[in-house]
C-alpha cells in the first residue's frame, strides 16, 4: 500500500485568479454613481464602513458587498438614490459573480504540476455557490481534492481543516496572498505558510508590522516558483 | 481498538428548527409593501420566478432572497419603489438572519440522544455563515461532529459526502422534510432516506407523485421516533 500524496492548501481569489479589481471595478461605478452626492473618497470610505459593519451577519462575498452598496447609496443619498439606479447596483454584483475567471500569471503549469505530487486543497471565503463556480469556470477545478469554503480564516478553522482531514500541523501547508487569513493564523499554528503578494490588498486583510514581528513564513514572488521552493524544502 | 460511531447526517432548515414560516413572514411584509401596485397573489408569483431566476447566481439563503425580493420590488413598481422602502427590505434580510431559532418540538432531546451512537453531521443549503450562526444560536452545536453547507443536494453532492467521509452508501442515513432534496437523492444512491414532514414546503422543493413513484424510504411524524426507529433497524 502506497501513502496517500500530503495535502497542499492554497487560497483562491488573488492567489490562482484576479479577483481584487473585480471589487475595486465594482467600488469606481458606485463611486461615479454616488458623484453628485459627495465626493469619490467620502464614498470609499463610507462603503467600507458598512461592508465591514455588514460583515458578521453578510459574511464574505458578492452577495453581502451588493447589499452594502445599496445600502451605502441610500444613506449617502439621503434616500434619494433610484430604484433603476439600484437595480444597477444589483447588476453590478451580477456582473462580479459571471464574469470569466482571469487566472494569475503561471497559475496553470504550477497548479497542474503541484496536483502530481499533492492532493490540492481549496480553502476560501466568500460565497459557496460562487466560488465553486469559480473553480469550475477557472478550468483547475479537475486538480484540486478538495474544496473548503469557510466563513473566516483564523486559526480555528485552520485546526478545524488540520483535524477533520487528519493532517499534523508540521506537515500541512498553506498558500496565499493574504498575511492576515493566509499567512499569520497557519504559521501561528506551527503549520507552514507560503505567502504570494498580491498588487493590491483589500484594506480589511491589511496587517501591520507589529502582527508580523516572530512570525516564520516563507514569501515568494509567484506561484511559479512554489513547487521547486516545496521539493527542496520537503 | 473500538470501531469510531457511524455518521448520521440531519438536514437543519425546518427539520431541527422553523425556517420556511421567517421567510413567509417576510414575504407577507413584503406583499404588503407592494400593495399599492399589484394584488398580494401577483406579488408572491413574481417574487418566486424571480427567485429560482437567481437561484443559479445568487444560490440559497437570505441575501440571495433579499436581493430578489429588491428586484422584484423595482419591477414591479416599475421604479417607483423608494429607497426607504428598499432599506425596509434590507433590514428584513438582516432580521432574518438574526432572528433566535427556535427549535421544533422534541429536537432537543432527540439530537442530545442520537449523538451517543452516531457522529451526526448537519447537511444544508443556504448562506455558509448564516447557518453555522443558527447551528451555534440554536445550542445544538456541541452535539454535531460535521457541518456541510453545500450549494445542491443531489446525487453528485451526496455521493461526494460519502466518499470524502469514506461511508458506504448502505451505511449512510440522511434525515430531512425536504423530499426533493433529502430523500430522493439519497434513495436513489441506495442510502437509507428518513423523511419527516413539516407543516409547510417551499415550492422549489415541491415533488410530484411520479418522483416517488419506486422510491424506498421510511417516514416519521416526528423527529422524537427516530432514535427507537433507528435502533430497530440498525
Amino acid at each position: 500500500m502506497s501513502t496517500p500524496p500530503p495535502y497542499l492548501a492554497l487560497d483562491a481569489d488573488d492567489t490562482l485568479w484576479h479577483n481584487e479589481p473585480l471589487y475595486q471595478a465594482s467600488q469606481r461605478r458606485f463611486r461615479e454613481l454616488l458623484f453628485d452626492y459627495h465626493d469619490p473618497a467620502w464614498v470609499e470610505a463610507r462603503l467600507n464602513e458598512t461592508e465591514i459593519r455588514n460583515l458578521k451577519h453578510f459574511g464574505y462575498g458578492v452577495k453581502g458587498f451588493t447589499l452594502s452598496m445599496i445600502e451605502t447609496a441610500i444613506e449617502l443619498s439621503e434616500g434619494r438614490v433610484t430604484a433603476a439606479q439600484v437595480q444597477s447596483i444589483i447588476d453590478m454584483g451580477r456582473e462580479m459573480l459571471t464574469q470569466p475567471i482571469e487566472l494569475l500569471p503561471g497559475v496553470r503549469d504550477a497548479v497542474s504540476e503541484l496536483a502530481e505530487s499533492y492532493r490540492l486543497m481549496l480553502v476560501t471565503k466568500g460565497d459557496l455557490l460562487d466560488q465553486e463556480s469559480k473553480l469550475a469556470r477557472s478550468g483547475l477545478g479537475e486538480h484540486f481534492s478538495a474544496i473548503e469554503v469557510v466563513s473566516e480564516k483564523d486559526r480555528e478553522t485552520y485546526l478545524d481543516l488540520m483535524r477533520r482531514y487528519s493532517i499534523a500541523p508540521a506537515d500541512f501547508t498553506m498558500v496565499g496572498n493574504s498575511l492576515k487569513s493566509d499567512v499569520l493564523p497557519v504559521a501561528s499554528l506551527g503549520a507552514v505558510a507560503v505567502h504570494i503578494p498580491y498588487k493590491t490588498t483589500w484594506v480589511h486583510e491589511r496587517v501591520t508590522e507589529g502582527d508580523l514581528s516572530g512570525v516564520t513564513y516563507q514569501a515568494l514572488e509567484s506561484i511559479a516558483d512554489l513547487p521547486a521552493w516545496l521539493q527542496r524544502t520537503h
